[in-house]
């Protein structure tokens, strides 16, 4: 089959490579229809991970149900289904929980594993024609057979849309307070978007690229330009003084300051300062345990300069991590059919799977109106 | 009246100063009969705080009503009374909702007011004879008349019990969870306590001080002693190498390592390394926004290098900030009144108010023996 | 002063009574500029309750502040406010745990006190040009200056818009999924609101007034009209015939068969069978403890016939009683200064105080297109 | 293989029956070792439910692995586990969210399976040498291999332990305040037992028969025996007139007045009364929808008369249902495991399989000192 694999930094190619099996009783097989690129594959396509040459990359998917395992007893050959970014059993402490994306046994001795991505396990991605999908039945979110018009609108469903949502919902978001969400990519727009669903007041994003910052707009919230004003004085003026009720990290650690230096701690110490005392900042852009090419010496090893004293007497609280994305997607995809969310407004790039390597190219350079891409193999 | 009173780096004395007096209608007088030193006040006695000259010390007062102001319609002169160390209002936006930790009103534009407290509003203490307590109706913890005895039981409400429960809530702790606390000073001791109340499973606690590991054993905790191997190693063991479910830090920025370097940071990110993926870590010990002397030049300014990719890429929680007393007293005085707790086990000295400049210089040392010092005015 | 005063069942006068006056230094009295007849006024006027003849009714007041007591801090001479309809006090073990519908010390011994309401304690109601408001500090919400405009929408912040949020609350909602009202009044038609505010999947409401289940559908829920075929199948119909995930109780204990009979307890039995199992039932439709006139003749001491056994097999939750205002004012103030809630949709005609009678009589019968009543005096 | 089969009222025979085998590739098989008769065994066991001759009984299950089937990835031929009496299939939208005593999947289409149980699935029980325990990976709770004499301890996790658990969650208990528990029978006691290890104030235990108030007085519980006064008005007089914060219903339909007629509502009603304003009522007692032998009329097709009115007017919370066992085994193993919990207090009699018919019968007539019978295949 045809598949994006890494090659090196800034080297994705469509490669013929084997089609995938069916290895456990407990999988299934999709044929991928629709599957994007995610701004968290840029930190692979970059170069910035442990990512080995030969992956299938790839972990936002949707398709079609081809084979099922003889043990799999829910999902069936012709079924449409999303399959979530993180690899997860259902049996485990952390999956029984709701945990799944620090599922203990697909990743071992890690708690965590995801398709197509740097140190959570082996599995290949979707960006490809087919997709093997371990634990079938615990995996797929079916999706309605009506409607296949939506099919941009599901396949967020298996990250960015529950990523949003699981920055609002770590925050504490309450309907009608204000939150603050630094970064207009796609997951900082669907945290914004998730935020409107929820119904918070005053919703500000802070970012700046003026097309990322429209959408923001459009969908209702309050663009911030920080190359025109400090991010921090413009929160503070829109709330009174006080600080927004809550925060929402979407940039990871490739954040940069105006001047374009990467700055790893720069977001999470201008959330601490923009959020009033007693909130919560959640924190999903995507950060390491070790990066050996920062610029910033001690994130090499994964360390930052904290505003710790402030975060402290501010009495606030962090919370972080990947997102457990079937804690939400059955509520999101409900959302989508009874027409009440259409995270696709996003989407401003779909190619076909041969066009990969251009939309990774344009995605990373945040080349203007290059939003969200959309790969249909 | 006699009055504990800082007068600078190491020299509190205890002398005459005016009486209080109700000075607005909702003010409640009390007469102290039991106030403890607490070892947040060790940071203003060692000249690390802003305190200035004058003030009197003392946030954890227990006492009997003598006067009431005009609108005072619940608290009656006679009751004997303990009271919370945060000074709050009852109906600004935080303490309408039980975070009287941070009342906008009676330190604005700051969020939290605490009696005898650098930073914390203009309000003198109550290691003194008497004590004003404002918004008495909504301050005041009425105290079971029968059973006088356990007044070193009940002075605990005022803030290190609450406090150590504090930590508890902060890290999410449920029956049956493990519990890791770094510190076994007096707020150390109550975490663990708190979490033994609570029915949690393995309770490890943190220190070098054989004497308060002791006590740590004798409520039913695992002491682990730093000075003899690496405690993220030995809990690591003692949690089948997975680490604790929670953590608690009550330690806070006078953190120390092996060889007596004070070192602010070293209790987190030891933390982060003892919590397992998804677990919560709670931050009960003191940080500061500014300590112009501190040894370590990053935190001069508040700030401390986090072991930030670390914490992230294990989706942990980190949640802070000084504890809402008044969320919890009422319980733990009835676990008290129904013979449930008794938190005085922490005591070592039981003084007159005359000797508390013996009792902070000795405190302060940590001199073996001197967990805790209660004064009697 | 002119005030709406009870005199007998479906005989309430516009009287001259005596001007309130401050009576603890904690009172402010306000000028009364907007004042709602609710839905539960007319079990009063229906002569359902053990209202007294003289009272004044009206708990749902809006007005300027034109008086303070002398411990009164924050609330100022000028301010506009909002006044919860619960009478409060805010230091009591309730009020402090924000349960202020169950207030210990405004109407002991019971647990809770209203305005102008049978059993809720000695309070005149604001249907009158002044009303006194106890503990005036912790009572009012401080309404923004500018938009004088949208003092129809700031009333409903009174009583109706929080009890309607408040069943979606009680009932645990979360985005994505379906909730069941039954009610479309004025109550009822604000949980439907609040559910929508709130991101719920599908709204279903249950009623049989065209005018009412109209408006239901303007704010984008499915109508359901009871009078056409049975409730509840309609639900199970629309909800895979599973049932919706929430269900919220709006009409109370004079709930009305198809048959035009009353039976208190058949919105409760159609809720159970309209909600999944594991749902949660909230319950905000007003039940008293004794009914000595009810058709029902159990019902005359409070009881009624409960579908346990059905209630328990699906493991559903029921959660009742009075709207804790002030947790939820603060939040829907902000998002109708926000612009992004209207609640005076509802509102049906607007009138002086004089024509409170002829409101009473036309809202009473449920005339066509009274939905709801606002008095300026 | 023998088992323990009902083959009408009052009548359980040890029969042989055929031996289970692996039906599907997710099973597991378990010899048992130890098994227990439940309380809710005695409505089969008294003909008061629609169980049909020749199931073999028993939901509370221990024992050895013996075979597991292709798709088993965890659990190994070898392990000790404990089985959860709920069968559940872990990736429905009820068991991904946690909610395993409503399992779509495995008893369509009703919300829920059991072991052996009337109404809830084809499951044969455990009280038998061998038990097919379907999902295998996600149904089995594995037993630390150290300490095989804690055995009777850890057969408890798989039924009255989370249940009595499940209670005091359901009620929102926290600790410091007090609980009331109506029953005192295995469930009852484990209530109890659960909130002394949550950190309860005072624990008040109704029942009437002395051998077990004697047990829930040994834990550390108030006994209140019913024969003597009313409950209701001890319950009040030890809670100062107010009524406990919490309840817990541990009876089921089968309750008994003081005069031994059965009475279906009376411990709910008596929990209405004896539970103060804004408190939660639990109810895992089991109730059920159709009883067609049931003394009481109306509660023949599940109708209770409840005290609604008081209800609604204190603003009450009824919790009720099976508990998602899941939920909580891990933690109470780990409670056992760590010498912090040993519910085998509540056993009176260890006997022989073979013994079960007097095991039976002695427990249904609730004889003086048969409080549990375990049973060791």
């Amino acid at each position: 089959m045809k598949a994006v694999v890494y090659h090196g930094p800034k080297d994705v190619r469509v490669d013929q490579v084997a089609d995938p099996v069916i290895e456990a009783p407990t999988d299934v097989l999709i044929r991928v229809t629709t599957t994007n690129i995610c701004g968290s594959d840029l930190h692979m396509y970059e170069g910035r991970t442990s990512i080995e040459p030969g992956r299938v990359l790839g972990h936002e998917n949707l398709g079609e149900v081809i084979e099922v395992g003889a043990a799999v007893e829910r999902v069936r050959v012709g079924d449409r289904v999303c399959v979530p970014f993180n690899v997860s059993c259902g049996y485990c402490k952390n999956c029984e929980r709701g945990l799944t994306a620090f599922c203990l046994t697909t990743n071992p001795p890690s708690a965590g594993a995801a398709f197509g991505f740097a140190g959570m396990g082996p599995y290949n991605g979707g960006q490809a024609e087919y997709l093997r999908v371990p634990h079938g039945d615990f995996m797929c979110l079916t999706l309605p057979p009506e409607r296949p018009d939506k099919e941009i609108d599901y396949v967020m469903c298996a990250d960015i849309f529950p990523t949003g949502y699981h920055a609002t919902e770590l925050a504490g978001l309450r309907p009608g307070e204000s939150v603050v969400v630094y970064g207009a990519g796609p997951v900082g727009l669907m945290a914004a978007y998730s935020a409107i669903i929820k119904g918070a007041g005053r919703v500000l994003v802070v970012d700046l690229h003026p097309d990322r910052l429209r959408l923001a707009e459009e969908i209702g919230a309050i663009p911030i330009d920080y190359s025109e004003a400090s991010a921090v004085e413009q929160v503070l003026d829109l709330t009174g003084g006080e600080g927004a009720d809550r925060g929402c990290e979407c940039v990871g650690f490739q954040a940069h300051d105006i001047a374009c230096v990467e700055r790893p701690n720069i977001t999470l110490n201008n959330l601490i300062a923009s959020v009033r005392p007693t909130g919560t900042i959640a924190v999903v852009g995507v950060f390491v345990r070790e990066d050996p090419q920062a610029p910033d010496r001690l994130y090499r090893r994964g360390e930052i300069v904290f505003d710790f004293g402030e975060f402290w007497f501010k009495g606030q609280t962090m919370a972080t991590g990947q997102c457990n994305v079937k804690a939400y997607n059955r509520r999101l995809r409900d959302l989508i059919a009874d027409g009440k969310a259409s995270p696709s407004f996003v989407v401003s790039h779909e190619l076909p799977l041969d066009e990969a390597p251009e939309g990774y190219q344009q995605f990373d350079v945040r080349k203007s109106g290059w939003t969200k891409v959309v790969l249909h193999p």
